[in-house]
């Protein structure tokens, strides 16, 4: 077994790729991570490249399906599914819009969410709702964080005519980490879809999403894979596509006719695609995946994850004036804690106190929180740090 | 007056700020514009800043707040539009999408495309037929290229329940422009709403959109705006805003109470807006518009555009071998022309053996022909290389 010094020496090494935390304590990768400088580099230089050859061009052509090919690959290493299931998005919620969108809903249809989904899943639900007559209803999930069954909440939520369960693997709001085995055989077992918004979980937990088997998992690349913003992706399981209609529609959905008339989709995940992206950002996370690659396996980076959570969760624990939303260990890099005996604008004025030493935070509105999330090459010095600063607040 | 050798003086000098046009000859500003240099350091310089100062925190958020906002002045500075009736879009489509999919349609409405519009639009339109009962129908403009009058061939076509009318500016194939002032006109008498796809015009024209009264305008920044790949947007009319809704929704366009709940739309473009994008493309996008302004105004590009296309009209036209389609000087950058007695490969040869010369076109399905667009800064000498290798090509 490597010692912990050994480790915290090698994260130190590692770190220095990562430009964005040379000067800051970051807790933020749940909103955004931190880019290597190579995946930069990288993203120049393809910039770069395509003006050299193109911009546009045969030869342009093809360096965007190669690159477009290489980065597939990266992400179908990290998730374990094969490359034809993947659909390339701008970011998480378009991923959960295509496949929102993408059902015959007819009127009297009924959807489930979980009382901890995103703002924009919940507004697309209810225009939803609204145009096809759909009814939504939500499952409450967040009481279940530290005690009660989520599995047997849905089952009790799900009704004959449940055509769509959507959930975030992990909660962006509490750190919870859903059992998706567990309730995507619960969904199954009564015909209902299951749509994962997987913000927080890809990068973070080790996935075969293949054995999963949830139908949609929309997921992105700038959070806890510390690729660009502007570059997601959804899986689609393979036995749910051909139900699945595109919504919003462009070239890269469909195949033309040598008169260029659209004759049918693209057979695999470009059915769902759209039209032309900032294609340099595919060079931008294939090696931001690489770097984590390089570090360890997926196994191996979520190890460290719940080590500095776990580490996190203890040194917050022991200050008399915050209280952790988990009684125990957190099961995901999300540390949530609620000052004891707050005024209503105590979370963001520690949030910005925090800032001001350049210790970055974030506050949550449901419940009413602070979120710090640690990666795995957080360093137990960073922690150490944000425990000593937000004992500091608490007691002037 | 200035004379013809100081413009080019003058050119050459400009051009040495676009790297793409140092090693070609370049004639697809239809597919992508070159970017310049400066773009696209202000690109790498903007990743590497919000690497600085966030990436995720309160400066990076005002930091993507403050250039979204220099980038909707620099876009409405081009379209002579109010800033809040700019959404940003990932490219043409989407915004073509957005207006589409946002109508409440009912079975019976009736749409209309020109036959000259894109295959993807053509593909969405089919979809959402298929979805709502809607009906399709093609209005044939491609024959008024040279004679007869679009106005009046859409005024023939349109009904009583003709709720959408798609058309595009520049058709993207023959290079036509359409008065789309006087179709406006017809399809308001109507109360048909009309949806424009810019991708050809944005950059081209010289707009006033404002005045021009169409109900929504779907460009792009990387074609003849030379910004980057991944960023355009939509223009929606003020009035026409309440009875669009949004399909795709995320948090961008919706406003949230104190629990974090969406309780209502953004009241501007925003509203029509999903989640993360890439934000460096914003700097890029202004910084490419900014040197297009240095330049010369909208008009003053547009005329050098036709005096560039009016010359290869004519140099092309000289050859006893080729038919543009035009039978009079292009009125944009777009100048299509046949092989004429080709065998069906002709112009995909054409093409090729054009790119073997470092010389860049492409070929046109629908009419089966070959496009070369010219921009305000092609040189003269430019066309005459393409002319000659042309006249090479048919005599061998």
């Amino acid at each position: 077994m490597t010692s912990i010094s050994a480790v915290q020496t090698r994260l130190h090494q590692h770190r220095q790729q990562f430009p964005a935390l040379a000067n800051k304590t970051y807790f933020n990768y749940g909103g955004q991570g931190p880019m290597p400088q190579g995946a930069m580099n990288a993203m120049t230089q393809a910039q770069a490249h395509m003006q050299y050859i193109g911009p546009f061009g045969y030869d342009a052509y093809i360096w965007i399906i190669q690159e477009k090919q290489a980065m597939k690959e990266a992400i179908a290493s990290e998730l374990h599914v094969p490359l034809e299931t993947i659909t390339l998005t701008e970011n998480v919620t378009v991923g959960c819009n295509i496949a929102m969108w993408g059902i015959d809903w007819h009127p009297g249809d009924h959807m489930l969410l979980s009382d901890c989904e995103h703002p924009g899943i919940i507004a697309t639900a209810q225009e939803i709702a609204r145009r096809f007559s759909v009814e939504v209803t939500t499952c409450p999930l967040m009481a279940t964080l530290n005690e009660g069954d989520s599995v047997t909440a849905i089952a009790q939520h799900l009704r004959p005519n449940t055509r769509l369960v959507i959930l975030s693997h992990v909660f962006w709001n509490t750190g919870q980490v859903l059992p998706l085995d567990k309730i995507v055989e619960v969904c199954r077992d009564k015909k209902s879809l299951v749509l994962v918004d997987a913000a927080q979980s890809a990068g973070l937990l080790p996935l075969n999403l293949s054995e999963l088997g949830a139908d949609f998992y929309a997921f992105t690349g700038h959070k806890w894979l510390c690729g660009p913003a502007g570059l997601g992706g959804l899986y689609i399981r393979p036995g749910a596509r051909e139900s699945l209609q595109p919504t919003f529609i462009g070239l890269r959905g469909v195949v033309v006719d040598s008169q260029g008339q659209p004759v049918t989709w693209q057979s695999d995940g470009r059915k769902y695609e759209i039209s032309t992206s900032a294609f340099p950002l595919y060079v931008g996370l294939k090696e931001a995946i690489a770097i984590h690659q390089q570090w360890g396996t997926p196994e191996e980076r979520y190890q460290q994850i719940c080590h500095n959570s776990e580490y996190l969760w203890q040194g917050l624990a022991a200050l008399s004036d915050v209280k952790c939303l988990r009684t125990a260990p957190p099961e995901s890099g999300i540390v949530s804690f609620q000052l004891i005996q707050q005024e209503p604008q105590a979370s963001l004025r520690l949030v910005q106190f925090l800032e001001s030493q350049r210790i970055f935070t974030r506050t949550i509105a449901d419940p009413n929180c602070i979120r710090a999330t640690v990666h795995y090459f957080t360093l137990e010095s960073e922690i150490d740090l944000l425990v000593e600063q937000v004992q500091k607040f608490c007691q002037t």
